[in-house]
Order: structure tokens, then sequence, then C-alpha cells
């Protein structure tokens, strides 16, 4: 079976809807496609493999209720920062505020709060069914599908705070997208991420410390994994600052390119 | 103004919802009161002030889109654990999936994941609006009410993990209600827990190191709060295991009754 490609738009007259991508149509869906959803019989032409169309804006695809994230997962990325790669999956959380849809803006923190703030593409897994205590075998059969995202991290305060609540949960800090992809072999997919066009990580998930299957079924032995939750697999080596100004582009092989832009903070208000 | 109630509950006919406790009467709300939830006309009779009736089921009194959590708030807890007072607030996050309703069962993790769970007992607030970037006077004007949450803890894997995600964000790890109080002044407030019926913590929220709107303002300069989410404002001093039977009450002043039955995991399935 071919991969099939998902993603969620913002319409023109104001409605948010999930959509099958095929033959450069957008086929719209009742509802997330991890959640049942079917086909409306409603179709928009001229839509790209990534979702792009006139009129319509591409939003994170999907909406979880919980973002699990993975730290050190790649060795060469747990050497650059001088840590060992761990015994254990390091799990921590990004909250659903963190969210950016696709060609979003990161907003850089005021530099009270934050001097240096660095870029982590990541392969992101999609669960597509309510799992508790799985094993690798069940584990595998709920990842619905696949997308790019990338883990922004305030490093300074990741080094300060101890816990990562703050360094990695700032809004705009979890870019998403632009499609969900079931059915893509997840074991050797390249990673990059360029910056203004240079690359900066370049990576493949066949250097995962923790394989997809084993996160999901290491994250469902503590907490119940729901329809729609991202598990963020970790990033390869190459991690560096990003600056106001800055374009950041996230690749994965067979999804597709994740865009942001960097902006210094707003005044406050 | 008196402090006004409110409760969520399971109804007999399947419906869950939210609604105002007054005159021994559940008037029953369009939705979350911090939604503009409006009354529907529909009562219901012989319910006390915690919300409880025959032939309903209390649900926690909030749906966050996430949890907030906040260690060593008070001086005594910080010490009896060996830890100064952070300088700035520490936070963490419990996930929606380890929400538990009022007199729900607290499941320990099998021996092989953790061999040491414990109570907090916390003061918990609920956001009543989109909140980002508040000042301490918009951070109070920003909290709809109160309530009564437990920070279950699995203290070996707090130590052993460094991340606290496991330890804090296992299933049924945070019990919540049993009502929501709105109008009710949260600086002198009685938290304590008890553990089949012996005293384990009997703390005041006049002894927060941080107080509530100073909590809601420097969680909401990183990270935009939605009307229903959380924040755990910590616990005092007293903390102590859960076993296999135990009951758990958990008692703010002003609020109620939170209680929670403790049982071994269930075999692996």
């Amino acid at each position: 079976m071919s991969p099939r490609r998902f993603a969620r738009l913002a319409l023109e007259d104001g409605r948010r809807v999930f959509a099958e991508l095929a033959e450069g149509e957008a086929r719209l869906l009742s509802s997330a496609p991890w959640e049942g959803g079917a086909l409306t019989g409603e179709r928009l032409g001229g839509v790209d493999d990534e979702g792009r169309s006139a009129g319509t804006r591409r939003l994170t695809p999907a909406t979880p209720t919980k973002i699990v994230c993975v730290g050190r997962n790649y060795r060469a990325h747990a050497s650059e920062l001088g840590n060992d790669v761990p015994v254990e999956p390091l799990l921590f959380f990004k909250p659903p505020s963190s969210l950016l849809d696709p060609d979003g803006t990161i907003e850089l923190p005021p530099s009270s709060i934050s001097g240096r703030v660095d870029h982590e593409a990541e392969l992101a897994v999609i669960i597509g069914r309510r799992t508790r205590r799985a094993t690798d075998a069940e584990a595998a059969a709920a990842v619905f599908g696949l997308t790019a995202a990338g883990d922004i991290t305030a490093r300074d305060l990741q080094k300060k705070d101890g816990q990562w609540t703050r360094a990695k949960g700032m809004d705009t800090f979890c870019p998403v997208g632009p499609v969900v992809v079931s059915g893509l072999p997840w074991d050797a997919l390249g990673v990059r991420c360029r910056v203004n066009g240079a690359l900066r990580q370049d990576g493949s998930t066949r250097d995962l410390v923790f394989s997809v299957p084993a996160l999901v079924a290491y994250v469902s032995q503590v907490m119940t994994l729901e329809p729609g939750d991202l598990i963020l697999t970790g990033t390869p080596a190459g991690v560096g600052p990003l600056v106001d100004g800055d374009e950041l582009v996230i690749e994965i092989d067979g999804i597709g390119a994740l865009t942001a832009r960097v902006a210094a903070a707003a005044a406050e208000g």
C-alpha cells in the first residue's frame, strides 16, 4: 500500500478541516482520520502533496491532548551537548499551547527570559488509537502516521531550570507539519534542518537510540496515549541557535518541508 | 458576593455536564462556566454542596488543555526533601491522561516501575480566560476559581529520571475536585491530607512561597493559559507513601474533601 497523506486546513469560509491529499485534491474528512473521519464528498482542487493551495492555510495536522518528547535519542546529539545516552528514554512534555502551524512564526522570548533559542528537527509520531501498556508489536500498530516537528528549546533555561518546562514549553516552540503520512516505514528516514538555506542538521532515523515502537511502548507503560497524541522522537546532531529574521526548514524524507520564520518578541502587552 | 460552587457530573442518561450547586440543587449549565456556560433551566434536587447525589457520579470539575504544577512552593516541604526554595517557581506538567475523578482509584504502578508513590495535597487554580504575559493584577483577574488536587508522585522515579514526566505523569496521578469554587479568597486556606483517617499534611496557603497571582503571572510569561487550564500550587510538608488499600482524603477550607482509593496495579494486559 502506498503511503496516504493528510493535512488540516483553514478554509476561506472559516472552517478548520482535516483532508486527505491525493491527485492534486484535498478531499475533506468529517473529522481527524484517527477519529474515524470519513470522506464528506467535498473536494478542493489545486492542492499540492504538502497541502498548499490558494485560499487555504495549513494548520498543525493534529490537535493532541498531549505532546510527549524524548531527549538524547541520537548518540551524536547526546555527545554534542556533553551528555550520555540514557539507559531508558528520557521523557518530557510540551504543552498544546506551544503548537505552531506550518509557515508560522517562532517568537523568541524577551532577552530578559532567554538569550539562546535552538532548533531541533524531529520525526513525530501521531497515535492512532487509545493505547496503554502496549507491547512493541501493539505499539507499532498504534501509530497512525508520521510528521515533522521542531522541538524548539531555550537552551540557557534548559540548563538553569532543571525541569525543561519553560525551556521547551513556550508558545510557538512546537511547529508541526506540514502533513501526516500513514503507511511510511519509519526506520530510515532522513531528518534535515536548514536555517536560511544552510544545512544545520542532517540525520537519519536509522540512528535512533530507541525506535518508534520502543518509544510508543515505553510511554504507554506509564500513561494512556490518546488518538491524535504526538510523540517527538528526538533530534540528530547539529542543533544551533535561531535569531530574529531566520527562516527555518525542517525536512523529512517522504513527509515534506515544515517551514517557520523566527522573530524577536513583540513589545510586552 | 458569596462564593459560587460548580461541579461536573455524569448523569444517569450518560450526559456529562457542568452544574452550579445551590440550595440543594445542581443547576445544569450549557458548558463550563469559564466558557460562558449558561443555566439551561434543568435542575437536579438532593445534591449536596460537594456535588454528591443519588444517581449521578462526580467528575473532575475541569477538562484542562494543560496542567501546570509548581514544585517546592512551601518552605517546610522543600526542607523535608532536602531542597532549597527556588528563586523562581519550579514548573512541570502533568498530562490530561493523569486526571482522576473524585472517588476514583489511584493505581500504583507495577513494582518493576516504582516502589514508592507519595501523596501531595494541593490547592489548584482554574483559569477563567485566555491569559498571556499577565501582570499580577491581570493574573488575579484571570483566576476563575479554586479546587483541590493531588500531585501524586512516584518519588523513586522522580529522583532517578531527572525530568519528572513519568514520576508525576502516570494515569490516575492527578485527582481533582470535588468542586470548583469561585469568589473564595485564596490567601489563607487550610490544606490537609488524611490517609486512612490519619492527618498526614496540615498546611495553609498562607505559607505559599509564590502566591496564586504570582504563579499565574509567571506561567503566563512563557505560555498562554487557556480557560479551564489548571495550575497546581505546590504541597505543604508531610508528604508520605501510599499503599494498596489506602483511602486518601485531600481537604481544603471552603472547597471540600477530595477522596480517592489506592490500589496496586492490575495484572498487565
